[in-house]
């Protein structure tokens, strides 16, 4: 199975996706028709058309999730979490691309793209504008994924839960690990071999114990089990 | 039908409570027995006690949600929407509060208790940490309710959504209106007049609309048919 797994297609200092290209066009190879995934946003066809542009400069073919059979490889992008997965559900297409993926599919995912690629969405950080019938997501990984990880700002008046907050209340009801990747970071998983690609580092919550920070490199996840 | 929806329990320079007491004392007048509702925290008991010990300063008995037909108010305190919602499906609570509210127990709610005063918990800004059997709230009010609202930082370098940001992509799937309530702001409802309480303004986003800002006095809530 392989992997890219993106925080965010935008980056301070960047313009869309730039950030990652190097890396997505390490981690493509050959591959050239892609099936884009634009259902975390409302609407499919500016997205569709947006990702088609962009991903032309890096003479990749976009096609829709209709064509999968004929794709190289599968992006689903970012926007908002609840909308993607419940579009996925209403479409029949989770189990469809969740074993497409285990056959080889190489599969990119940026934002919410990259949440879901977890066993639940119960990480995002957005809103619940609408109602997916599960939480449960395509489970590629065996951690939950925070992108768009942030650090607390010690300078903040805001009391609102900081997301190192949220993320120890995600534990208080479940088991970890949960791995916050900051904007700039990605995650690429081939076989069962996880590497933390980019600059910074990430933070790795467990249940029962203080989060960690991650070096860039491959990357030693501790199972699920192991933390309780 | 008698609320006090307060944004946020805690606010920056005060210590917890201190800045809605005296809304709330205005509030409940000679009510005496509190019952509080722990649900959005994990540790009910531990949360009971720190109400406890608040609210006696102010002269009020803190009693169970067992006990709802002895109050003279019910305060839902705040912490994750998601797990309050669920555990008020899980003991079958929400029927009860909602018509006990209607019939004239006056409700107070903090922050997740805010929230589900609105016809649904959709506009929350708590992580998905576990899964209610459904979004629908109490729906004392006819809006819906983002506490803790927070502007955009114009200098911040993190690309995830704003806040405005995540509340117009609610409205791309559903009618308004949403009020955002920033920290120190209450809303109090007094039969069918709402009143925006505390120095700050605050913002009403409408479907197809620019958001506009709210001045704290009594305010006009268009209804959801005249925003489509």
């Amino acid at each position: 199975m392989r992997l890219l797994l993106i925080s965010s297609s935008n980056v301070h200092g960047y313009v869309y996706l730039d950030h990652p290209e190097s890396a997505m066009r390490a981690f493509l190879g050959g591959a050239r028709r892609v099936a884009f995934v634009p259902f975390a946003a409302h609407d499919h066809d500016a997205y569709m058309t947006k990702v088609r542009e962009r991903l032309a400069r890096m003479d990749l073919d976009v096609i829709g999730i209709d064509d999968l059979d004929r794709a190289d490889a599968i992006f689903v992008g970012g926007g908002n979490t609840f909308r993607l997965l419940k579009t996925l559900y209403d479409r029949n297409l989770l189990t469809t691309i969740r074993d497409r993926v285990r056959a080889g599919l190489p599969y990119l995912g940026s934002s919410a793209g990259t949440v879901i690629a977890a066993p639940t969405m119960q990480t995002t950080n957005d809103m619940p504008i609408v109602e997916p019938p599960s939480f449960a997501a395509l489970g590629l990984v065996d951690l939950q994924i925070n992108p768009h990880y942030l650090d607390p700002d010690p300078h903040s008046t805001h009391r609102g839960e900081t997301r190192e907050e949220r993320i120890r209340e995600y534990l208080e009801e479940n088991d970890g690990p949960v791995i916050g990747l900051r904007e700039g970071s990605i995650l690429q998983v081939e076989n069962n071999v996880i590497t933390l690609l980019g600059e910074k580092t990430a933070r790795l919550f467990q249940r029962g114990a203080e989060p960690v920070e991650v070096q860039p490199g491959v990357i030693s996840v501790p199972s699920a089990s192991s933390a309780d």
